[in-house]
């Protein structure tokens, strides 16, 4: 199959990832580039680490230049995926990175974007129970976010095994790269470098509902969500630690049984041997989720931890193994489970 | 008044930060410093950044060299500060970095440290209810850990106010200065630059019965635990991201107005405006603590961040402020409020 | 002596260095705080790391909320020094952290800065042959750049005692802070974070004529600079190594007295003892610069390496140290020699 | 071709790297995995990145181990390599990622390592002018070490084309992974975050005598080189700025063309557009090399900057690369030039 792929905001950290990763994929020939501020420009001036695309200029994002492709990635502002979705028609696999698509309820939507709800589209994680299925096929796929991606796989076995309550407290550390490439001034290496700092603190991130969404969709009951998003100093990776009160008569191995199980066919997910904890550093780079799991007997909680590169198996490598599901590839094309370390 | 100060253990990253807090206290005078794998060497070497010491030979740590001095700070490993505290006499204010007279309860110490528990002395946390009465005029003094601490001021005034369920879960990042100066594979710069990870997890950490004591004894109840470090990409550093069940009836006016009363007259805790939050690089190098609070309405929790530095407030600054208190000095002599930023 | 002082620029990162310092500065009482764009904002939530000043709320930069003030620290853009010390008048003290009264030389100041040339105004490095006695009892006062701080002390001595060719090559590595606060893509914590860039390449950075004018003036002979900056992932900071082919018959001995009688009675200024090179960690946050040097046999060259921070001794602290010795304070008043390490 | 491979040495961070790579070559057959004292561990827990080797057991380092494969990869302590090869036998291919068979002097050898010279084998960095047609079919290969990488790729076109002064200036950046896995004081996080340092100043590191061989070679008369390296708070990446007296006559376009015609059929050497300059995140992961030069006329110098990751082009993508030249397959397989940003 020979598969051409048109990128829409390629000069972003989202697009760069995917360009990124399109590059090493047999099946794919990258088309059309557009941008919107830097269209014009040279790709070999915006995104420097992509030198086979240095030559490449960006166009405008407009239905026109994105036409003609077989699948598109769209890795703009959320708001604007609809109505390129629209123009370019039924026919196009449309993979969109932004938030668009990803909300069932309409009231989470609106509460959290302050706009109209789009819809929903199928839910690019393929990992979550019932998800692979709806993806393949499709010709519009919903891209997760970073944070919800990490806490979903982390968190949703313990659910899917009925053994935790349904309040979970989630905190997690994201690479600087999660904030994208917009210039803003807690963002500068020198307010980032040597510090932690929480944001979007008491349940206002707009990934909370998503990640209540899919793990009541697991757990059978809804599910609420603490969730306290940190920014760490470091340019990529998300460390989730959650965790959730054991239902009564929880057993480690219950708990043990239940990741293992989930995740015993799953080619991107590891949990990792008992007592190997994960790191970011591990799946730097990479499409690999890293996950590990204990059962405080004296706090009678379940402790989950998940690290994933927000940028690959959190964006555009969740959005890519999400392609190769729709399109009937298989899931690994061009997917890596090699972190890039030390 | 004119103190003289030994520092045992003084090529450690406590013992080097002490010293970089005693050259600034008006009323202190630095006498013999003593290491054991670096005794015979100069201090220049192995804390470079304390040149006005540079040419200080480090001794033994013996209760001879550590004798005659009206204060003595132990930055020594774990188990070793009774024998030289019973040598030095009662006279002698010991100030004790490590952790052997921090806990109550005998069985916590034997259970998390593994052997006899040494006994109990006033904790050095001023702004921990009935801590400070109990430090004046004390010839002994147990300074907390740095996780305690930020963990503590972060979440007690929650207790003190009654408005927290009693089981707390707590996320903390610490820098990895945390870890001291031992040479382990893990803490190689190659291996933390870049990279979020757990340890600890699942209730194993040795802090976890020494935050359960504080809350405990602040609520009245006793408080469960769950807390999850991890090392981040930083030399120096903890934020604390603490939460709780709130109580029935629990209002954001409440809570606010808890914090606000607990920490009204505190010279080194900082309760932020509301919608500003606590970040590491704010406290880089000073002894000051940045709290914030709020409540999630959505997951009915408090949520609670701190921020310290783990090596100035954690560790020696509170020490020094503690020997203040202990001393009837000012409790701010020779202590700063202001961060090294960015 | 009670010292009135204001600061124009109060929410950047020179002049929230200059506030850092001045609030341990035990005859300066601060005054006015000026800013443009963040006029009436309160500085706790610019500058988070000066909690006693979190209240005061910044003003227009205006000679009217400069005026009445004993000294006026600037820390504006290049070009606007003039103005306002004219406004302010002869008697009060203008220390100008900007470019604009650094370079005697008209030419290069047209030709670096492309705008009509200011004048020269006392040059704020007192460690420079001549330069305290020109700033005794000065009403200006010209900081130098920070570059020219870490290479001037770094070279000047092998000028000074005729040791070296006058062909000087420096290669400096600077962190982000250094290039202020101005938010710009290649700035952002994800582009700096694990990577190293030059910029200025091939003599076109601002701060080579500073460097020229002052090793040409201890060399008395012109001294021609090659100087490449680079950009490191740390957030202050600068490690500038330089060297000169040596003059004939130079030897390691000569080499060494030179430095060691440059440096015999500077406070600020640490010659490491042989063997020991400087690390920009050591100085941290403090107004110490440390230097080394070697004489490379086999390739004829002499190399020196110096070490300062680039806000303390770079910018702000220099600036304090200038005042000081302008007011006839001693020199070192405020002003720490630790760093604040690790 | 399937080409069976054994890599000695593989819990360091080289053999990590070869491992990373030939995961990703088509041609290649990981076989025999071995270490020291980690020999009876699984690879899983100290190369966490690995995850399709996890369950693969270290075996002791011994001819009998390594023995019956295609190609032997070394990355063992110097001294070690002439013994090993000796015992496999000429037919096997051993690419030694050591220094023992790098340097031609013997002299140099002894004087830099202390040992008796081991011998000569082809030098593994085919951008070196002849490098290539001594590679083609040899069953023995010497790695480059990491800066001569980076420097001679920086500076060897300014000598080919007659361009520069026999009196090289090198002063270059490493991530701390180039000093390898072994832990020492000065290589912990909290020593390494945030601070540069020199270290083998004054012609003192050992890679110097190589560089001087390749630039001496190259220029056709003895190159001196003065080569000052320093660690940078990163992981990976080299940043080498490089610089030589202009000889009479240059011009900036003979020096753009002699990078040029370089080059012009390089596949992993990029020299880019005019006025964009190398980052060492562009190659992070990559056997990608960014190089740029520039002509500064007021100093009469050419300057070179070349942008390298240590441990791919620096260390194991060279010996993958030169392996490839030697069996005769196409010089990229494998090989990515895409580096892993931001």
């Amino acid at each position: 199959m020979r598969v051409r792929a048109a990128v829409a905001g390629a000069s972003g950290y989202a697009g760069g990832e995917v360009l990124r990763l399109l590059l090493a994929h047999p099946d794919v020939e990258i088309g059309a580039l557009t941008g919107n501020s830097n269209a014009g420009q040279y790709l070999g001036a915006l995104q420097p680490h992509l030198p086979q695309l240095a030559d490449r200029v960006l166009e405008e994002t407009t239905a026109q230049a994105l036409s003609g492709h077989d699948v598109v990635f769209l890795g703009l502002p959320h708001g604007q995926s609809a109505a390129v979705a629209d123009q370019l028609g039924p026919g196009v696999l449309i993979v969109d990175m932004a938030a668009d698509f990803r909300l069932e309820n309409a009231a989470d939507w609106e509460k959290f974007y302050g706009s109209a709800h789009a819809g929903t589209w199928p839910y690019g994680l393929p990992e979550l129970p019932g998800a692979r299925a709806a993806l393949e096929g499709s010709k519009r796929i919903a891209v997760p976010g970073c944070y919800p991606t990490a806490v979903s796989l982390g968190l949703f076995p313990a659910y899917a095994g009925r053994l935790a309550e349904a309040d979970a407290v989630i905190v997690a550390a994201s690479g600087t790269s999660g904030a994208g490439k917009a210039v803003k001034p807690h963002l500068l290496g020198s307010e980032v470098m040597g510090s932690m700092s929480p944001y979007g603190v008491g349940g206002g991130h707009r990934h909370t509902p998503e990640m209540a969404q899919n793990l009541s969709s697991v757990a059978g009951e809804r599910v609420t969500v603490s969730f306290t998003p940190t920014l760490a100093p470091m340019p990529r990776g998300i460390l989730a630690t959650c965790s959730a009160r054991a239902k009564p008569g929880v057993t480690d191995e219950a708990v043990r049984a239940a990741y293992e199980k989930a995740y015993a066919d799953e080619p991107f997910v590891r949990l990792l041997p008992e007592g190997q904890w994960p790191t970011t550093a591990a799946v730097y780079g990479s499409n690999a989720v890293q996950v590990q799991v204990a059962y405080d007997e004296s706090a009678h909680r379940i402790i989950a931890v998940s690290a994933i590169d927000n940028l690959t198996k959190g964006t555009a490598g969740g959005a890519v193994q999400s392609m190769n599901v729709a399109l009937g590839l298989p899931e690994e094309t061009g997917l890596s489970m090699t972190g890039v370390a030390p």
